[in-house]
């Protein structure tokens, strides 16, 4: 199973893809797909839909992972963000990918032990984790985070269903 | 010149289609793209995008003319908004379609004269200036309107613009 997480934002959104097999987290591959700042807001929509729909064609997620928000003080920047999230859902979708919302805490929490982890705490357990040198974009790895948390929760569920059906 | 206005929602989105011709606005159609209520979300974005390209597809507007939305207090609702606006963002931009965005005030304005005009109001100009019996969809009388008044931008700066090199 291929899970995709991506961590969307307006001007850079960050992505990391894992393969879970016999029950292993096994790194992929991570990166950003970054707008042009000087375009205007609709053509970096575009921008960001094409580059998207180039990374689920060649990685073909059955999972696309993406962070709930929870609406904050600044509503201009969660009006922003909406956009490229519905374009990410929307391209998710078109590949036949399920789609999946976490909470940032949890993620963490599911990562580190602790929802208040730094993303500096989270960047050495996922390294550790998927036996990596370096996570070389930085954007990327909330991205990875949520691809590897998503494996964990999958895993739990499926525990808990043949606990359920013994 | 084709133009397509849009009202986006994430459960309606209205839509209504001009086409300038000889300095003339010609009704093509109108309508609107709905949404399974019962869907989740993500599966909403999905289906509003690919009705939205079949929209696209068989029109094939040059513009394409969205609502500027200024944010209330709303954030949850601007939130929501902020992504069927960004797929139709993006499909409008891989359709090849040029995106202008109004606020609906100056829309208000430029159709009947008065920028606090209600919706009731507008369909009324509308038909008479489209010599329609009926606006068969009340989500997609906005969307006619965005689609007239950027008609009438194009042919103001057409004409500033042959003032200008006299």
């Amino acid at each position: 199973m291929i899970i995709l997480g991506v961590d969307p934002g307006s001007r850079i959104t960050g992505f990391g893809v894992v393969r879970v097999h016999n029950g292993k987290i096994e790194h992929i591959n991570h990166g950003v797909i970054l707008m042009d700042a000087d375009d205007a807001f609709p053509l970096r929509m575009k921008e960001l839909g094409s580059a998207f729909r180039e990374v689920m064609e060649k990685y073909k997620p059955q999972q696309v992972v993406i962070e709930k928000i929870f609406l904050g003080k600044n509503a201009d920047s969660a009006f922003k963000l909406g956009h490229a999230r519905g374009v990410i859902m929307y391209e998710a979708g078109l590949g036949g990918a399920e789609v999946q919302e976490y909470a940032t805490r949890s993620v963490k929490k599911g990562v580190t032990g602790n929802g208040g982890a730094s993303k500096e705490d989270v960047q050495a357990i996922l390294k550790v984790m998927l036996s990596l040198k370096t996570i070389s974009r930085i954007d990327a790895s909330d991205a990875l985070a949520m691809a590897c948390y998503h494996a964990f929760e999958m895993k739990k569920k499926a525990i808990m269903q043949r606990a359920v059906s013994l």
